[in-house]
């Protein structure tokens, strides 16, 4: 399943509204089929593994990192018949597609072909791995993930605004790998006007993965930004299921105060600037009990001399939802 | 080593002016004599073990955080002829001590007594352990800890004013037990007028070990509180070897822009806040370039829900001393 949810990866922020499926077929302890949701949406993982095992299938064991579709499309049969018909004789799954036409039809329709399934394998991984189209389906919205970079004491910029470089070279370029993995990109216009930031991918081979340009405006037109004037019009953004909010503190307390960040990326630099730029404007906090419970810790690594956290918002939605 | 270490830390914060020293006398992979420093300075680590080790000594091994003392005092023989007397075989230590009556006198002692002679073992952790006596041989005042609470986005209160609790009773527990490492904790004088900080140590069985009370103030008057006018004169403060400052921003600020803190430790609870007070007002920072390389990262560990970091000054004075 592991080797499933890495393939899931390489569709990430490419499948929207598809979920980014990744699966593997095993036979005799060797894999005969790998398959990942290609560009927009299509082939499925399945439908890819399947394609690449040929007749070597039957009574193969296929690894999948979602419920196997039970809908049939104008683009494609259903995964859960392509399985019965070459005969797989085990599927593995991580989580129940949330889609209502298969939301557990797909796993009957294999078992009531005689394949044995089990699921719930990996499944917080898997939730991970698919959050942005989870979110959709559970929120109506993409999945969030907030970027700070800030010094130890929580500026992102000494007060004159001077904020290049607060994080070194490793942890910048593990900002754009970041970005490839999401639809859109989101700023506030103050940041728009500030900094004009390019926000694209500049990692080699990755140039292309450069996500959509959002810009959070009341007023603003643009005809190079999507200019979008609250955080709740996340949900009207086309194709994107997973937004990374880049700054400023106002645009990131807005999305805060409206609760719609499901993850934070913290990265942290070892200096200390003093009366700098704070990370965040007002979210709203009323009493500090009401911050508690709220983030929990779920990665945390070195890049370079500075360090990245994870959060997730707790209870996370995803997380939650049927295995 | 380690355990000559750990007995070290028992007479830390005790000693002041006299470093705490651990020692451990061992013959046949047998303990047969530990001692450390005692409160106020007397008996010497070396002195304890022996007596505890008796006749026995005799032949044994002597591990010894610091080098033994060359110097005859009223207040007792210097260590490196007690080791003599007592026919020791071996002598393992971890530094040369600083002061200039032994500096290397001690192992030339034992060295022409024809005793085996070990140094530089465990040195940079000797060096942490006696932090205080050693910053105060080289630079003539006190080893600085800088301890800051701040929630991610790096507040020590809501705008309120609301700062109980941002850290659980973990982190809390672990700041009573950093106060009793240290022979003096200081405030500002703003601290003082909000909170009517307690500062003591309330862990049991440590409740003795509640350091003296400082406040930082240009103009103060008090009975309860030892008071200097700047962090300069923390040179001046009487048996203080370890100081702990403990806020608020302005005082910690006054501190860093003196480069005066030796030691940071960061408690970071897992919440955002938002539009807070900063953990820090302004240290005088003039370009972000010369924020850099200054501090790194010694020790992180998880406290309940929060953390605590460890950062060291870079370069640091006590671990550039000669070993």
């Amino acid at each position: 399943m592991s080797a499933a949810l890495a393939l899931a990866s390489r569709g990430r922020a490419r499948t929207a509204p598809n979920p980014n499926v990744g699966c593997v077929i095993v036979k005799q302890g060797r894999v005969i089929g790998r398959g990942w949701t290609q560009a927009g949406g299509r082939p499925h993982a399945e439908a890819m593994a399947l394609a690449e095992a040929g007749t070597e299938s039957r009574g193969a064991t296929c690894y999948v990192t979602l419920e196997p579709c039970a809908h049939r499309s104008i683009r494609g049969p259903a995964c859960s018949d392509l399985l019965v018909a070459a005969g797989v004789g085990r599927v593995v799954g991580a989580i129940e597609d949330p889609d209502p036409r298969t939301a557990g039809a797909g796993f009957v329709r294999l078992r009531a072909a005689g394949i044995a399934v089990t699921t719930g394998v990996e499944a917080a991984a898997a939730r991970r791995s698919m959050a942005g189209f989870l979110t959709r389906r559970a929120l109506g919205r993409p999945h969030v993930t907030l970027k700070l970079a800030t010094s130890l004491d929580g500026a992102i910029a000494m007060a004159s605004g001077e904020s290049r470089w607060i994080t070194g070279p490793e942890a910048r370029a593990h900002v754009h790998l970041e970005r490839s993995r999401h639809d859109a990109i989101l700023v506030g216009r103050g940041t728009v006007g500030a900094d004009a930031p390019v926000l694209d991918v500049r990692l080699p081979g990755l140039e292309a993965r450069s996500p959509m340009r959002v810009m959070l405006s009341a007023t603003a037109v643009s005809d190079d930004w999507h200019v979008i004037p609250t955080p709740a019009a996340i949900a009207t953004l086309p194709a994107t299921d997973h937004l990374f909010v880049e700054g400023g503190a106002q645009t990131a307390a807005a999305f805060l105060a409206a609760d719609l960040v499901d993850r934070l990326l913290l990265y942290r630099a070892p200096i200390l600037i003093g009366a700098g730029k704070p990370a965040l404007g007002d979210i709203g906090l009323a009493a500090l009990a009401d911050a508690h419970g709220r983030w929990r810790l779920v990665d945390a690594r070195a890049l370079g001399r500075d360090r990245v956290e994870v959060y997730e918002r707790t209870p996370c939605l995803p997380a939650s939802s049927p295995i």
